[in-house]
């Protein structure tokens, strides 16, 4: 646990984004070469969960073993050029985002240290984003200054279900939450989805189970 | 518009609190001298929300004229001595926290930029914490890179309820979240406080209000 958080520590430092360097390589081939990029946080925090306990995966699949020619990362400098943004538009809505925008966001998000923790999976045969989720650490002074984690934007390419990638994916978020010493995780749900979450042990509270909203 | 968010990126400068400088006027005085004292945003951020065109006030009250001897405000480095936390256990559970702790938090809540936006309301004649709650800003991809509010720890002392100050501390919230920029703002609460929420204009989206949450 104490070596978990450490590399949750070390995960959040900032990197700034070199952006005209980072162009040049997208203008030179495509896709940003790994050694250059800038991970949101450390990937060592996925390295470090472990997934024996877990029961409801069948065939049983990790972070380590997501499936074949599948990584489980941290969402990273260069996935602007791999598709993350065009994934997000089968969620919700997206709209024109810059390349610039994104690394404002990025750098923004990286800034607030262990935060944010927006996770993806890889398809490392063709280097496209095929799955992400985002895990949001809200600190408190409530319950001895504690943190709780917050799942949003949870979605899988349409090309990619049927593999267990959803239910993979926010195993993940649960028990990165539980490295990084949240008491809880919540999320909002439409009503086809609760039973979903709830197969991964999510639960509505008796009478505390509202989710409200005002738009702007 | 544009003034409102100069403002509330000059709220977000780090101001390291020196502790033992704090800890010996607490032992000097019992408070904090506000002049010495660190606020976790600034309270300029506040004073540009207008209330005008609200109507849920009966008689008309605002974040700049909440009450006789009241002030509404962010939180403080030195609202630890002035019960923030016994405040706060109202509400939930709070545990030991020593000053310490507090500064600690305080401090790692004030460097995560335009973040956290605890709000208190004081006693200004017993300069005590009478009220608080905490507008969470939270960054996105989606809706092209928007921001969204969290309402958490809504909280008024029992000894002050029936002179609306509920309503005017999650109204001062949710006119920081326009004035920040939010495309909505959210919350999650007890069956007994829909009506309470729904009054301030805050809706169960149907098909869309279901709140989860897995204890760690």
């Amino acid at each position: 646990m104490a070596e978990v958080n450490n590399n949750a520590k070390k995960s959040s430092d900032l990197v700034i984004v070199d952006e005209d360097e980072l162009n040049q390589e997208v203008q030179t081939n495509g896709f940003v070469p790994e050694a250059k990029e800038s991970f949101l946080y450390d990937n060592a925090l996925i390295e470090s969960l472990s997934f024996d306990h877990l029961t409801c995966f069948n065939p049983k699949i990790s972070p380590a073993q997501p499936g074949m020619n599948l990584r489980v990362r941290s969402l990273g400098s260069g996935d602007y050029e791999r598709g993350f943004l065009d994934l997000l538009a089968q969620l919700t809505k997206v709209g024109e985002i810059s390349k610039s925008d994104f690394l404002k966001r990025f750098n923004a998000m990286k800034s607030c240290q262990g935060t944010y923790h927006v996770t993806v999976i890889e398809d490392t045969t063709t280097q496209e984003i095929i799955g992400a989720a985002t895990l949001v650490i809200e600190q408190k002074f409530i319950r001895g200054c504690a943190k709780k984690g917050i799942i949003e934007e949870v979605v899988v390419s349409d090309r990619y279900r049927g593999r267990q990638l959803g239910k993979l994916i926010v195993a993940t978020l649960i028990e990165m939450g539980k490295a990084l010493g949240c008491y809880k995780v919540t999320l909002n749900c439409t009503d086809q989805m609760i039973k979903f979450y709830c197969s991964l042990g999510f639960t509505q509270e008796e009478g505390n189970a509202n989710f409200l909203q005002i738009r702007m």
